[in-house]
């Protein structure tokens, strides 16, 4: 892994369109010099790290904008190569024209992530870290902002570390043993190992553990809201919807394209799948029966069953019941229409863990909210909390500690120190692949090529 | 006008959406301290002007992100106050946190245009060059980004200004006379005057006339497709639409928003006017007549009228050429269908100025899109060019202008020095607008609602 590219990438790293600025990064060995073939002003090169410089951005003779650049001199920047940032005013045309002159004089464009895999190539971080970055900027809460934000500074990346050299240590002891082929000499204290492996163990399973909560945080909670025709599914989930959005932050900028059928609620983005054809519930089941409802649900994590309680019956609700017990899938049963039900009805169902509900004059609703919420009792998470949210570091935390187990199984079954070390080395081979000790050009490939550009 | 804000304004300064990097300005006396007291890293205020610091940004306890923090100490700035500017990770869940901390720790939200506004008040530029920035941000062609840019770097600014101190001498020795009461003094040379008059007039008229060119460069040109049903109207517009739609630059970053019925040619942007209306103009012509398409026809400013060749004779273009001709719009004689004519009626019509094609097997589109370049013979704008592109500077400078005939016309008919006086004042008011030396809140207002927020 070189640290050092002779290539000088360059992309827009705001967002796209109309705004007060827009900031053109370069990031190589020539980046200010690049900068500089397009720059009036000063001589960049002859200026400290981290300064503001105003000049001309031109193209030739033609001048594109006014602009302010930063420089940032190896390796105090974040590739750790010299960096330039062009400040400019937010127009495409000017955007496209800068970038255009950069490329003229030598920069090529960055592909997506680049910025952050040569950060990560660099050494400026773990590979865990570096996959926190694009976390973080895709972070729809608070608390999915935090989880990211907190693996990016550090997270488990150290620990892991830490106990990755005791096993390399452990691994060696018994490396050299096998050296020693049938002289029988124990170097690696099998005990010491087996208190060693109990402590990772130990510590991977709480990383485990966190995952659900992790999960939760970054991807949010997949929800259907089920229930027979004209149950009141559609209004439920606009009632629902439309409270929601009329509460998002009035300050500019930072107003979410409104995605459809997302509810953000104590802190966790809940997701209503497949509404669309929720929407059309009511033709789909009579046409295709209920089986595709229960596809949808099965899916979910959250099921809202909806029971018109002007229309249903006890024996109907004992049957339904059944079903969404079998999903083992954790369900609300809420009870609509409530205004227009038989109230004697309503109190044989109380104490049945209902909750009743009007969609449609929104009786209720926070009620129904914070049955929602207390179903997944996520806290809130902080500066310094360690949770696990990405997938890979999952399953890579899962396949160290079975191969852990079989380091432990054979040292009970006194299986031979060459077997022992195979399991140690694959355990490692997990545990590196987190931080990106251990890595293929496929890995990092599928992990950048997800980033946004200029990233 | 004081140039001195007590308020510290906030504003996000790039584009919404997901990105690389989010940039947070402040403005005002104690934009560094507010930045300060939500920042750990470094003592803001002790760091020199121009320098980038590295950090946390926390509410709290809570951090919400590792930001980079940019000084810019008054006057050394675009606002000329105290200015920050936070580089943060670009979510918009991490804009709005950041947002929030700065208003806790006070500091306002900005209104749309108050940075420029500010800069505007602080002496940094005129009200011309401060209405440029607005028109650099959305420009949509080179030539519109160049005609702003121009205008923003002084452009006309400075002339006007040096015009008009030299007619307040004049009409201060004229005020002068007026002091002396009957004496019949002449202190103003009224040859002198009359020099200096013809002098501005050539200019103000040079200006006024480049507004032709100006307007088309920033607002682009409204075109519109007509011909009777089945002309193939659509057919045409979709071609030289997609044609331009595929030359897109693949700079990512620099696409906008596909904007409908849009087409940038040879730097100008050529805008179907009401082509809603025209994709459905055969329904709309067979049930309304043709009344409405000639509506449409008199807000163009280009007029491409389709003929179909297959099914047109010669009456029928010399009636339809009368009703152009009426118009006095500038339009262009298209045949279509040239595939499906009667080569002999195709040759009766060549050297009468008919562009002949095929809108379905894309014939001969170059030989029309030249013809409609050749039109409006548009030149490049160039570092440098002075071009008046705001309706407001072009209606002023018309006012100054009739003003300044009126100053003449009085001293020919030798009209007493209070007229002369009076319309001196009146051509400096008009003149001082454009520039800002004279304005009134309702036009501040009027102007800088229009910009974005964050500029």
């Amino acid at each position: 892994m070189s640290a050092f590219h002779e290539e000088t990438i360059v992309a827009l790293a705001t967002a796209q369109g109309i705004s007060a600025i827009a900031v053109i990064r370069l990031s190589g060995k020539n980046a200010i010099e690049i900068t500089q073939k397009c720059f009036s002003g000063k001589n960049l090169n002859a200026q400290r790290s981290h300064t503001i410089h105003f000049g001309t951005l031109h193209d030739g003779e033609k001048i594109i904008d006014e602009v302010l650049v930063s420089i940032f001199k190896e390796p105090n920047s974040f590739t750790k190569e010299n960096c330039a940032e062009i400040s400019c005013h937010g127009s495409p045309v000017i955007v496209k024209e800068i970038i255009k002159v950069l490329l003229k004089n030598g920069a090529r464009l960055a592909e997506p992530g680049e910025f952050t895999k040569r950060a990560f190539l660099s050494g400026r971080f773990d590979l865990a870290q570096a996959e926190a970055v694009a976390d973080l900027i895709n972070a729809e809460t608070d608390n999915a902002r935090q989880a990211a934000l907190n693996q990016m500074r550090g997270g488990f990346s150290k620990e892991i570390d830490h106990l990755r050299e005791e096993l390399i240590h452990f691994a060696s002891l018994i490396e050299l043993e096998l050296d020693f082929g049938e002289e029988d000499v124990e170097f690696a204290k099998r005990d010491d190992l087996k208190k060693l492996i109990y402590r990772i163990q130990s510590f991977l399973q709480s990383l485990i553990a966190s995952f659900d909560q992790g999960n939760v945080i970054k991807n949010g909670i997949p929800t259907v809201i089920a229930g027979k025709p004209n149950a009141g599914k559609s209004t439920l989930l606009n009632t629902l919807l439309n409270e929601e959005r009329a509460i998002v932050s009035e300050i500019p900028g930072t107003t979410r394209d409104v995605i459809e059928d997302e509810m953000v609620l104590g802190g966790i983005n809940f997701r209503f799948t497949d509404t669309a054809g929720l929407r059309e519930t009511q033709d789909v089941i009579e046409a295709m029966g209920v089986e595709r409802t229960r596809d949808r649900m099965k899916k979910a994590s959250l099921i809202i069953y909806l029971f018109d309680l002007s229309q249903t019956t006890l024996d109907e609700i004992a049957t339904e019941e059944q079903t969404l017990q079998r999903l083992g899938i954790p369900y609300i049963k809420t009870g609509n229409k409530v205004d227009k039900a038989d109230p004697k009805f309503v109190d044989v169902l109380k104490g049945h863990d209902f909750i009743f509900i009007s969609a449609s004059h929104k009786t209720n609703i926070t009620e129904l909210k914070d049955k929602i919420l207390s179903t997944f009792q996520v806290k809130t998470v902080k500066t310094g909390d360690v949770l696990v949210t990405n997938l890979r570091h999952y399953q890579n935390l899962i396949q160290t500690n079975e191969a852990l187990d079989r380091v432990l199984h054979g040292m009970d079954t006194g299986v031979t120190g060459d077997f022992l070390a195979m399991d140690i080395r694959q355990s490692l081979h997990y545990l590196g692949e987190i931080t990106g000790t251990i890595t293929s050009d496929d890995l990092l490939a599928n992990i950048f090529s997800k980033f946004c550009i200029g990233k």
